[in-house]
């Protein structure tokens, strides 16, 4: 897909919405639980309950790999439920992958050509080899970590690395690399009041913004700093969706909360 | 494992060799690939071949996530042979991971758990409360990329943060996590001259050193900065030994490289 589409997909729902499929056995329905594959099953429903308010689809890998084959087999089932029923749904694997140039080449196969996504999450600690060859790949995205929701955020990446905040060199030095037409960028929703210094480099690209609900972001901040004159913003949110209810109604519900949120994203648009 | 008895293994063996499980249909021998599980035949075949000449096996997980479920397969077979086979052997899987808390905790799960390994290497950019959930498992061992070998370690890792090199702050910083003891390093041999100054920050750790052969690293250079009393090293070479021949002796000739690095270890220790 590309980002053209995507903002097409954004105008007509009149969202911006991801939805993070961080799907956890202990969390979702008891009924499901004697299905043959509960994790399909509960991620079919609430595909199906929340499509026209979601532009974007998120599953998080390391819950499906925590569950070994069986997992791994529930994200394909996943993927491809998604590219065949909902084509116009941008898809994202939450991998947060990045190793030496032909180990990433081999990640890159693994999230575009196995299973098919749109685009992948990378860390950026081993530099642009280890970032080009997903590149490589045409109309597939590479969302690079820059500025993450979660505490250990302050570890690292805004502290002062050869002249400004590591972040910042980041998001910069991505901007050299080959194809970096590819390129969005994972940005904490509890760092909102660092997006105006962040689209003052990287202005056009999509940013992936979690951390609105459960870490605490808040969603007004994130749109006055964030959006650009292509939206440029994909807000996710995860458990506040997913774990509405642990009822029968689990799906419908789901819909509500990601309806609350749609209608929010509306009135920024 | 606990590091004490791979100390044991290292002084019985006289190697601190790590085995990279790279393994890629391309380039294994084509008799193979008439077998169900062409990937695990050959693991087999190298570990049964090589398990007396090297006291560490690392699986690249991008190799086998690239074939997707059925790499997933060959992939759990493959720990599976070693642990029932091998036990004695310290396993690493180069996953590279790290994501917030509650997911790392998930990818600790898979990686300790469901596959069984004694080790897995982790991205540090996202800080402590990304790595913590791995140090958490006892007699586990979390690698710590710090200096890599590629040529991307240059774009970020060396340069001056918050007054020196990244590398090494992310060294110090990782010493303040609980359960600190459970860390190794991962340090490029490209890199060796680095060695030097990063013992004087973790004189007691061990060393995961990729880069030898291929990537143009000196194993002569690494031991001389990078061995401690504990000897403190793993080295690691894939390429050079998995691909040594492609007809029906590539086992063989797998174990005459092996132990042509072993011998060579044997006269540093």
């Amino acid at each position: 897909m590309t980002t053209k589409q995507l903002y097409e997909q954004i105008k007509l729902k009149k969202s911006f919405l991801c939805i993070g499929l961080d799907v956890d056995l202990e969390k979702i329905p008891p009924h499901l639980l004697q299905t043959e594959d509960p994790i399909f099953e509960f991620n079919k429903a609430i595909i199906d309950a929340t499509h026209h308010l979601a532009v974007a689809l998120k599953p998080n890998i390391a819950f499906y790999e925590a569950l070994g084959i069986k997992g791994w087999e529930s994200l394909k089932k996943t993927i491809d439920y998604i590219n065949e029923h909902y084509p116009q749904m941008f898809t994202i694997a939450d991998a947060k992958r990045g190793d030496i140039g032909n180990t990433s080449t081999m990640y890159a196969k693994a999230f575009f050509e196995d299973l098919n996504f749109d685009s992948v999450t990378i860390a950026p600690y081993m530099g642009k080899d280890s970032v080009e060859p997903f590149l490589a790949f045409k109309d597939r995205h590479t969302i690079l970590l820059a500025l993450t929701s979660n505490p250990g955020a302050f570890d690292f990446q805004t502290k002062e690395f050869d002249g400004k905040p590591l972040y910042q060199k980041v998001l910069e030095t991505s901007k050299s690399y080959v194809n970096s037409e590819n390129l969005m960028y994972v940005i904490g929703a509890t760092k909102a009041s660092y997006l105006k210094d962040i689209r003052a480099i990287v202005p056009a690209s999509f940013l992936l913004v979690p951390g609105v609900g459960a870490q605490g972001g808040s969603l007004e901040e994130v749109c006055k700093y964030g959006l650009n004159d292509q939206v440029g913003l994909l807000v996710n949110s995860s458990r506040g969706i997913l774990y509405a209810s642990k009822g029968e109604d689990f799906a419908q519900k789901a819909a509500e909360k990601a309806q609350e949120l749609q209608l929010q994203m509306a009135n920024f648009l």
